[in-house]
């Protein structure tokens, strides 16, 4: 396969809780299309969370377009079979940014999973040739295990929260969005007492977690990321219990970052700057 | 002051996050009233949260009578200066068992703080004379800072919470209630940001931590409780930013426990047995 010419400035992977500004300052969006290459970018939109892909290809591409991105492709695909398609792997070698759109996670995973075009983003992304954005849906994929769904209202329990396969990027995150605006945190610490192994992120929205090669993101945007650690965990009863059945889940670290807040997912540490 | 003859078989401070069960196993209020001393009780009812102190007064009368307690007095204080008054005073020193009823917290604090009515009945409680409980704003009540109000479905701020001071009956506590059925996890997170020398202490509903004297406490009910341990706090800007601004907060212990967990909250470690 061809390989693109990067141009991208500083690769990064750009986890969005949703709701970005579309329309005044656009920081988050700004950002994406500067990391992608600016005016010189390519950027690939994919739509296939959404059930009106047309529609919210075109929003996006009208967005990038105002800010000067010469060359926008929409990779509207309907049928998981497209995925291996040789006219979308040509179109994608020549992306130098790729944004996921939000719609519904699972839609957007029983389409692009496991197919030549999600394994080339996601080599591209992990050797930073391209910027990977997701909003929404497009965030909630970027871990090896994802949120499908759940409820909120609650006390924790296994009930509160579907678990399922992501996309991978990067496969240690467990990523929940619109976090504090849909009162998300007892599913994430639900979710993270099934997956202990993992890291929990909760995104507000118009945030954005902005990954970087060194192991590290930055929080942008206008509210905050919340992680769920486990690493301490010292027990849960997740494994023993009924679905409707309270949990038990001891001793887990919780940050809440705001904007400028950097933080190593790797060490789990926080850069205080 | 003459001292009541303690009958209560073993002391303890019942903070139950409201919506306790009333009509089926009542299991939250059937320990209160064996912890008063069973049908030798004499239960002292404050309904002074509610603005509607007599309905709900008889409610519970209704309850504790049928469990079996000969004794009840429903101290239905309109005035704050009742609360020097000898004849309630009187009534107090019988009693062995007092239930703060729900309503609105502020209220509850306007009526009775440092009035000798409640300098009396904190001495009790601390002291185990009595069994004390509190539901809702009862609950609320019970630590030095209380959560006056707030929001949710917002990134936690200054301006999702509102403090005030509490009644102190368990001063190291900063508690919230209907805890995950109102999603009041973001609140709490920054309240504990305000007060990081606190223990957070959120309760589900039909939920309680059933404090013991030798600085324990057990989870009862149906639900959970969340612990938001601010001892290792690394970094906050509560004090730095603007109201409405999104909080850093950085390395909070968070413990989700069910029903039958233990907490020390003095040395804020857990009980496993």
């Amino acid at each position: 396969m061809q390989q693109p010419m990067p141009i991208v400035k500083q690769a990064s992977v750009m986890v969005i809780g949703g709701a970005e500004d579309k329309v005044h300052g656009r920081q988050i969006l700004t950002t994406f299309f500067q990391r992608s290459g600016g005016t010189e970018a390519t950027i690939g939109i994919i739509p296939c969370a959404s059930r009106e892909p047309a529609i919210i290809g075109d929003r996006y591409r009208t967005i990038f377009a105002d800010m000067g991105t010469k060359q926008i492709e929409v990779l509207d695909i309907r049928d998981r079979s497209e995925g291996d398609d040789a006219r979308w792997l040509e179109r994608l070698a020549h992306c130098t940014g790729i944004f996921l759109t939000g719609g519904d996670q699972l839609r957007l995973c029983s389409l692009m999973a496991d197919t030549n075009l999600m394994h080339t983003i996601r080599v591209h992304a992990q050797l930073g040739k391209i910027a990977l954005a997701g909003t929404s849906a497009g965030a909630a994929v970027m871990g090896e295990k994802m949120i499908a769904g759940g409820g909120s209202g609650e006390s924790p329990s296994r009930a509160l929260v579907d678990l399922s396969d992501g996309l991978g990027i990067i496969p240690e995150i467990l990523v929940d969005q619109h976090f504090h605006n849909r009162n998300r945190m007892a599913r994430l610490m639900s979710a993270v007492a099934a997956c202990p192994d993992r890291l929990g992120i909760g995104i507000d929205e118009d945030t954005c977690a902005l990954f970087e090669a060194d192991g590290t993101f930055q929080v942008i945007g206008k509210g905050t990321i919340t992680i769920v650690d486990p690493q301490m965990l010292a027990h849960t009863n997740y494994t023993e219990v009924e679905p409707n059945a309270p949990l038990s889940i001891h001793n887990l670290q919780v940050h809440v970052l705001c904007p400028g807040d950097r933080f190593n997912f790797r060490d789990r540490t926080l850069i205080t700057s």
